[in-house]
Order: structure tokens, then sequence, then C-alpha cells
């Protein structure tokens, strides 16, 4: 059993709430994580009553309401006030939870976490980002989404998100920070990747290795790659989409002929961790970087085992002390990392 | 034999000379496409001679100098009137070649092919497009780098070139148009692409389909998804890196056993078949869209194969008459398509 107790919101995404239960019922069996499934008490019971004997430290906390996938963000944020993510948020707020977890609608999200626990110092606006494998581990790319129109101060800010998140989390001493840009020499790309540019090149405290192209994300050349939030979720996503067309390809291939699928049975386990190294659902959750207070964001489609795997990348944040670059005031200050946590 | 002419940039490429010229003699006896081959000469002759018996065709034109691969276009522009991409793109100016191939400086190749070609009228700035897979066959996205700032009306233009292009070279009658964007409904996503969304609505003769993500791409949504520049390279690029990505780990997984080695040699012809589906180098080149002639840029990296395969759809874009959606005087009037193709 850890310290670190988890929100859950039971009602969010598009399998709830029953794939969300079995995933956070897993988690704290597999893993000892402590949660609270936050959401329609009667609907939360139900599912715990099917699943049999229960792993210890599982709480339920009622909320009421339900913020719908599709409903926007405005009347989210208006009505919503007893919704299963404003209570899981301030679960998080008064410390009863270490984080929160939600496939929920994700622009709610982020503007009720937001609204909930406020950003840190020198933070204008928090970042979505995603850990995505590379040839030697793993990177984090942000912003994937959450902020659609972007100002490259902010892209700054979120370089020191990153850079705070590289140590702590991937364990990166001197985190290796790319622009995602159209090429890579300096000079290239849009007017706002340059002026992004030159803004990082002139941030102390950063170890800036410059442009990284689409084609070179993978390649291990940096530990955070920023971008603006368009361009984050438009790569992300077609990233997956890629990915998913691929792997439909090819199982098309392998079932189009006997020889094939008897092949295809030999090799199902290399296969398998094949699918399973790209599969969003292996990485869990988009940490929500620069708010007061560790936030996960899951896939909307995400099943049992991606919300395991969330509960545990949380419940790792949280021993990481992941919130609180402590006071990146100003992004031409070096932000002063620290292991412990608070900045309220 | 065709009766088009296809000039291809013999200088052009990470594997220039030798690749370039093979890859073009390979299309001329493979095709019947008769080729110019442009470039140093002395070069030219030597690759011609080391390749033996030569089909039918092919000829050479002497370019006294060359655009390096990392060369800045403004240096380019300046000192490079004799280069094999202003030689290049002249001849199809002057009508002795129906289209220009080349893998070089893609920044060099779209300035100097506007200067000497001209822009369609209605068109301020050409598009590159590029033609990707999806589940049911392909589609164009477009721009994926010609302008690396784009204005909304911008991208209008580029619905309609896309629109011309769908209906001569997919054979599409009614091609559907989506708008890359960060969410399906409408006003998602950033101020521009919100501009661009109700401006592709308004626009007369498109059948617009509203908004697509980048994980639908190859869902058969659209015949043709317009983006600016920036963001249309990123994806493109996040895709190839992402498809190579998945390819290196597969090999890597299928070499670990013996056992999955010898099922790999099993699957092997429909491995390879797959790895055609999703390589670049079987899609050729990119079509530089909205100039008065036809102009395809290759991969830097390109193999003879994708040069072959380059000058075929060369010399399909010429037999279509691609050049000319006979006017798209303004991006508020339909442009008329005709099959033919002059307009200078």
């Amino acid at each position: 059993m850890t310290e670190f107790r988890i929100a859950v919101d039971a009602m969010g995404g598009d399998n709830a709430p029953a794939a969300v239960v079995a995933g956070a019922l897993s988690a704290a069996r597999d893993y000892g994580i402590p949660i609270t499934l936050v959401g329609d008490e009667k609907a939360i019971r139900a599912e715990l009553s099917a699943a049999g004997r229960l792993p210890s430290g599982v709480e339920v906390v009622h909320a009421s309401d339900v913020v719908a996938m599709d409903e926007h963000v405005s009347s989210a944020m208006r009505q919503r006030r007893g919704s299963s993510i404003s209570v899981g948020t301030h679960l998080v707020k008064d410390g009863t939870a270490a984080a929160f977890v939600s496939a929920g609608n994700s622009g709610a999200v982020m503007a009720l976490a937001t609204l909930t626990l406020g950003r840190l110092r020198g933070v204008d606006r928090p970042a979505l980002g995603t850990v995505f494998p590379n040839s030697r581990g793993r990177f984090l790319l942000l912003d994937v989404g959450a902020n659609a129109d972007s100002k490259p101060t902010y892209l700054v800010q979120f370089a020191y998100l990153g850079h705070a998140y590289a140590q702590q989390v991937l364990r990166v001493q001197n985190p290796r920070i790319g622009l995602l840009n159209i090429g890579e020499e300096q000079g290239k790309g849009s007017e706002f990747a340059r002026e992004v540019f030159d803004l990082l090149a002139a941030s102390p405290g950063l170890n800036f290795v410059g442009n990284i192209e689409g084609k070179d994300l993978t390649h291990d050349i940096a530990d955070v790659v920023v971008t603006d939030g368009f361009t984050g979720n438009v790569a992300i996503k077609t990233a997956e989409g890629t990915a998913e067309f691929i792997l439909r390809e090819m199982r098309t291939l392998l079932t189009s002929k006997l020889q094939y699928k008897l092949a295809a049975l030999v090799l199902r386990p290399a296969l398998l961790r094949l699918r399973a190294r790209i599969d969003y659902a292996e990485y869990g959750g988009a940490p929500l970087l620069g708010l007061n207070g560790i936030v996960l964001i899951s896939h909307g489609r995400s099943d049992a085992q991606a919300i395991r795997a969330a509960v545990r990348l949380a419940s790792e944040y949280a021993a990481a002390g992941l919130v609180c670059p402590a006071g990146i005031e100003s992004y031409t200050v070096p932000p002063l990392i620290s292991g412990s946590g608070d900045e309220s």
C-alpha cells in the first residue's frame, strides 16, 4: 500500500463507469494504490458489488452530476460544480487525494482543474503533456491540446514545466529541450516558431537543443519537446492514427492466408509486445502541468487497462512530488526544482 | 511510349545523381516515359554509360550549377539561375517537358518554380500536396510545407486546388473536403481554424465535410484535407516518423528469436506489402499545386524506386491535365475544372 491516494473520475470516458471502476480496482489490487472513486454512488456501488471481494483502501465519494463527453466547456463550468470532475479536483485541492485521474471531457477537466487548483506562479496557462516512446526510452511532448491558441512565451513556460517533469519523473539530470518545427536549422519555420526559438535560446537553466522535426521525434534527440497546443494535438493524433492504420493493415494481411495465420500465431507474443509499445493504453494518461496539484487526463476511449496505467502513473507522479517546479515565477528565471511539493 | 516528356532534376536529393538517373531510367524502361535528365552533363553521361543499353527517349540537358540541399532559398534565388532546378522548370515553362520532378532543396524548388512558371490566377501561394493512403484508397493532404505562415484565405484556395486534383487525379466526382483540426465539431480549434471553417462552409462548389482530426485522417472521411503548411508538415513528418518507428520496432522483435525469424520468413511477402503500403517511396512525390505547370517534389532521401514512382506520377498528372483548375480567380468562385491544360 502506497501513501498516495488517487481520486478517479468514475463517470469519465466512453466506457464509464464499468471500465473505469474495473481499471481503478486493478490498480488498487496490483499496485496497492489507495483509490477514491468519484461519481454517482449508486452506479459505482453496483460496479463494486459485481466485482466481488474488494482490495483494501477503496473509497467512494458521491458526485451528483456528470459532464457529458461532448458538452461545451462553458456549460460545464457554469452548471457542473457538482460534477465528478469538480468534486475530484477538490479532493486534490483539500489534500484528501494526491492526484486526480479522469478520462472525461478533457476541455472540462482542464478548465475545472485550473479553476479549482490554480496555476503555479509564473505559469500563464497549464499545458497537457504526453509521454511518447522513442528509440531509447520515452520523452515528453507538450502542449498536446490544453491551448488551441498559444503565445510564444507560453511555450517557454512549457519548457520549464517539461524540464521539471523530466528531472522528477523521467529522472534525467539535464533534460534536453527541443522545439517542434518544420526544419532543423535555426531560422526555419513559421514566425511563431522562430520567435519561440529565440526565446528558448535565451532562457537560463534550459538545455535547449534546437528544432526537432516530426520525423525525428522518436529518435531520442530530446527529453522534452515543446509546441503549441494545436500543432501538438495534431501531432499526437496523427501518430495515433498512423499506428492504428499500420496495425489494422497488418492484421488484414496476416489473416489473408492460412500460412500467414499460422506464422502470426508463432509471432503472437512479439506482436503483442509491439502493440503494447505503441499503444496509448500502456502509457496511461496525459499530465496537466502547471497547476497546484496533479491531474491526469486519460484517453476518452480508455479501457480498464488504460485506467489502471493512469492510476499507476498518477501515483508515481505523487511520489515524485511532480507538482511544483517551485516557482516558475517568470520564464526568464530558471525554476528551482524541489522534490517536495506544495505551492498554493 | 507516352506523349508526355518528364524533366528530372538529376542533381537533386541525397542520392543524386546515381539514384536519380537510375530511377528515371527505370521509369523510361518500365513505363515508356520519355525523360530529360537535367544537370551536370558529364556526371549524367557517366551514369548513363554505366547503365548499359539505354531505353529510348532519354535526353540530357546541361545545367551548370547545383543548389545544395541545405542552401538558403534566398541564396538559391540570387545565384542559381543556371541551376538544374531553374533549368528544369524552364523546360516546363517553354513546353519542352510536361512536368518537372526534383528531389532537391524543396524550398528552392518551390521558389524557383513559382518564379519561372507563375501562379494560377486567384492563387496567392502554391501549396505542396501529398497523397496518403487511407482505409479505402488515398487522399490528398495540403499544404504540407510550401508556406510556413498561412492566411485563412490561402486554405480556401488550397481547397479548390485539392478539389481539382481529386477530380482529375483521384477520379472522385464530388470530392469531400475536410479541414485538419483538433476537434470534430464546428467551433473547435484555434481562432485560425475556426475562421477557415467559416470560409470553407461559405465557399460555393466545395463539398465541405467539416473538421477532421489527425487520428481520423486514414479513415476515408475526406478526399482532400486542407491545413496550413506548418501543421501539415508536422503531420506528415510525424506520420513518417511513427511508421518508421513501428517498422523498426517490428524488425527488432522479429529478429529477436529463431522461431520469430522463421515465422517472419513465411510472412515476408505480407510484410513487404505492408511496407509498400506505408512507404513514401511508393507514393513518389508531392505535387506543387497552384502553378502554371506541373512540378513534383520528391523526398530528399529518395532512392531509385522513389524517383521511378515520382516520374510515373508526373506522367499521370500530365495525362490528367492536372495544371489548371481553369481559374481559381477568386476563392469565392468555384473553379471551372477543365481536362485540357494551359493557362499562362
